[in-house]
């Protein structure tokens, strides 16, 4: 399927007769005008993507028919990262690389030097963001999106389902260095500071919590690099260890 | 001196008197302020640095004393890494990150399917770009810029310099798995190719020439990220190993 345009279609809408509305179908029938009878690529986000023909336009609506359809089984290693909340202009490079990278999810939390306010939930130009991502790079997942308004209250709250939790702490206290391997080892959080950094008693009361520090290394990174670094690792460990997450072909 | 501004001073000018011309003088007096007396960073960019006290101020020279002045030593693991010529607004990033995750090199030569011509010789926009992260994140080392216009030849008679040359390869030819520790095992070449990718050709003249077929995995990178992911695993192994190329403190 390597040069089929591809399109979302969220998994509700996964069932005869496939059709897609709104933006999808415009961006599909307006924008790059797909015919009736060529072919294209849909994917739910969850997995599951799939080769369909056009079988009929109308202005707002696709319809269209499978011909082939798969699902991807969900990678064992599953990474979340949790970035302090930052006013960056680089936010929607780190969710483009979370797509490519393949996070399992990506949240944004309030921290005590974020600038500015998270939002009570995710914003769709987020999730736009990382739709624009998938269809680029072919992942059939799109990480989920959290925001946790509620500083490390929430981060500790937030942090009940995952196996293993991560601070990564630019700090000689940080004796660990974060280990490629251990971001992919079963559900897994990581959390970074925002620009700025963690306060110590921000880190205190993750390390309190059962957080484990751990350490990208002794240089300034900034809120991006560390971000895009730590789930760089994560996506190579799970490469290396075959946690392939990509259907076949 | 964390809260230091920073300020670029070529190797070959650290000497009595110390004294800072052009553009760096201008934004340390015209822009940023420095009074006399104030304290300022200078840096190399070849691991030297140091603490001076502003002495006096023309118009576009500033002359200074120096407080303290250390050299870094350099890191036994050095990456360089080659990048396929792109048009990609991204090169400014890759740069950036260069810096930050400290490369040793960043050479980008013109692959078959590169977008436009490298050109003969760096940009002094490359380095800029390079300075101005290096002021950023602090990194006393900047990396060294080199254009290959020649293609692969060019490539090859590059290569001669290090110690092992990788091509990173999004083939299922490139069996083995990058390992960070390989990106930090002395003077080392990584190769990433263009935005499309390398030309089987290519690869396979890389391959002649004794280049090592690596892969950073299955999925579908851009550019810029395998590019960055690359940095990134090189870094993290060197930090790992301590091969820390800051001075302390």
């Amino acid at each position: 399927m390597a040069r089929l345009n591809s399109f979302y279609l969220a998994g509700r809408d996964w069932k005869e007769p496939y059709s897609l509305a709104g933006p999808e179908a415009r961006h599909m029938l307006g924008v790059l005008r797909t015919a009736v009878g060529d072919q294209v690529r849909l994917f739910d986000g969850q997995g599951r993507e799939g080769l369909f023909r056009l079988v009929s336009a109308a202005k707002n609506r696709a319809l269209l028919e499978p011909v082939e359809i798969s699902l991807a089984q969900r990678p064992e290693g599953r990474l979340y990262l949790a970035c302090g909340w930052s006013r960056s202009g680089r936010r929607d490079l780190v969710l483009e690389k979370a797509v490519e990278l393949e996070a399992a999810g990506i949240a944004f939390w309030q921290a005590e030097r974020s600038q500015g306010k998270v939002p009570a939930s995710p914003k769709p130009s987020w999730q736009e963001k990382c739709l624009q991502a998938a269809k680029q790079c072919r992942n059939p997942w799109l990480p989920e999106l959290v925001a946790i308004p509620g500083g490390t209250a929430g981060l500790i709250a937030f942090a009940r389902r995952f196996e293993q939790c991560y601070l990564m702490w630019e700090s000689d206290k940080a004796l660990d260095k974060a280990s490629p391997e251990a971001l992919c080892a079963g559900n897994v959080l990581a959390v970074v500071g925002p620009e700025g950094g963690f306060s110590d008693q921000e880190a205190q009361r993750l390390l309190d919590a059962g957080f484990r520090a751990a350490s990208l290394g002794r240089g300034v990174l900034r809120w991006e690099t560390a971000a895009i670094l730590c789930l760089g690792l994560g996506y190579w460990a799970r490469q290396k260890a075959g946690n392939i997450s990509r259907s076949p072909g």
